[in-house]
């Protein structure tokens, strides 16, 4: 059975590739220092540039790795599908925004505001996951012949489990800024085990 | 039979997939903000960034799959049809720049201005658009060789369509800017329905 | 026969894609305008960045089309093809940079220098694409096993002109800047042509 | 055998491809010149940024020709590698914030310092290669059925000089910033011309 989805998982890398890379573009480089002690004073003041970097770079390497995995199991598109798709992209395209509001915000008064929003993002991209997963496995004729109904349920959960951490990351924001961007990281990091778990489950095409 | 468009294809994949990500550079982060009111303030006046990116995302990601969906029809080119093909990415690159225009100066007095240069550029991309399906479906031996008349009359109403919308709203944005932009957002939505419908009409390769 | 070089060519159809959409960046958008007549102004007198994006996409998207060609030709690949390949991308990505100069220094008495950089950049691009083929038909072995040796002499000849006509128009910009831009424009229409000239002479692949 | 690498491959050539080509967002464009005598000076000052360019792209070029040549012994993978091979691509992507500091800061004070970032990089990019390496070449069943343990052993050893010829260059930044930059470029050199002895070693897939 041919993949219809092929072109627009290649389109999909080629959005996520470029996302990921642009980057290192807000990663600030200081101008006019005149000395090597005052380069290294900007250097080390523009951590949360790097942790910002740092953050977001695993993160759309982690939604990758799980587009790629959730696209092994559909076959066919509809329009529904092409168009959450793109809406995906969009935000895989947009969390550079969030990321440098943070870098420059996260030592500022407006810590919150730039976690609340950086996390905020992050529920809306794991919420999109999981309509694009409800809506796909709807119709079992566009999915992989081979999938068994537990599998199906059980990627749902993973998403469910998601969205739910990401709402708690989310919430934590308003009380505890450094603490949600910590349960960010090992959110990401959950995901990524995840994701391993549900492949060694079911046979590779 | 082999598609001797596959490369063009792939090379245009790409530069979708690059002009649809660089929008983001585009959207304003403030800079020099002192208070999280200041702040909040500043990214909410940022609205026509956001507005401008949504509607060049969603625009360049509908010419992505139409172009997708017109080169499953064609098969073999000539050098009308890649030079025709290097304008159309000539002018999905070129949708970053009044797009730019449009976020920074929605909110002034060259309102109007801006948005006659942001809807013009769709007027020229569906002219384009029509100008490649009408040279190549001249030539029945560069397109799939199981593609019906009727489809290929179909196409071409599809894509006239298009450039009377557009020309609309490039119209209108001459009395109510706006409204022009509604329009222009509303035409992407059609496009985006007419295309699935074109898909339908005929069997997938 | 297996075509060994196919993913150098699908990494260098990345480069020459991003290269050419990031054209798009250093065409200026005006700043702190504050009435509809100024930004039209302004706007005109962007003219020759609007100019210089044109010219550098076509020559790029034409680099592209003539490095598809070549490789066609190409079908093993040794060292020499891995470096001056590298080489030839390194000018491809180069060209932004002459690019926003020509646009930024046109309209000034710096017109000729920033002319003689950018006709100069394509000199070194045609010696390169000269040197690739002298290097990679060397070697029967490493080339479309079908090639003819008139083939073989034909490419050469139309790089040739290549050289030649881009010479021409290096040194035209020391006496005649608009000259030598205007030169440089009908030659890669010239070269668009003969490499479309070139595949018809050839079965396709 | 299939490949289960491919997509993997892809995606990080995408990366690669984007990181090299992003290099020249950071050559420095000298604004608000008025002669050209003035002009000239500028660009001549512009030095250490076109080096820079020309390091790091030459550097990502063959970074991205060695990632090629180990995925072709990778025919499996699991998450360490997914992940190792991220984090490659964290590296690949990040290498243009200290050419961008090299580039600005090596005529300049600070000149030991941006050659230390620069060099350190280069050392922690080969250590990712060789953990890479070591962590897959473990695993008898991810490589590539026909490779032997003396291969194994010779990339081995290929990876190890480069990362002790690295750290040299590192050292050397503390005491001579110009000849570890001189090192590094030899170093690239070197690695292009072992990796092309590797692949004569071993029959082509």
């Amino acid at each position: 059975m041919e993949k219809e989805t092929a072109r627009m998982e290649a389109f999909s890398d080629g959005v996520f590739a470029i996302a990921i890379t642009l980057l290192v573009l807000d990663v600030h480089v200081p101008e006019q220092v005149i000395s090597k002690a005052a380069l290294l004073t900007e250097l080390r003041g523009s951590w949360p540039y790097y942790l910002a970097f740092l953050l977001s770079f695993s993160s759309i390497y982690i939604m990758w790795v799980n587009h790629h995995k959730l696209f092994k199991q559909i076959y066919k598109r509809n329009s529904a599908i092409t168009f959450l798709n793109g809406f995906l992209l969009l935000l895989a395209t947009s969390v550079s925004y969030p990321t440098a509001l943070l870098a420059r915000y996260y030592d500022s008064p407006a810590q919150a505001l730039v976690v609340q929003l950086y996390t905020g993002l992050f529920v809306l991209i794991t919420l999109t996951y999981t309509l694009l997963w409800t809506l796909a496995s709807k119709h079992q004729d566009l999915l992989r012949p081979d999938l068994t109904p537990e599998a199906i349920t059980q990627i749902k959960h993973t998403y469910r489990w998601g969205v739910a951490g990401h709402s708690l990351a989310f919430v934590t924001a308003f009380v505890a800024p450094p603490l949600a961007l910590l349960l960010s990281a090992a959110l990401w990091t959950y995901w990524a085990f995840t994701s391993g778990r549900l492949e060694l489950t079911h046979p590779k095409v």
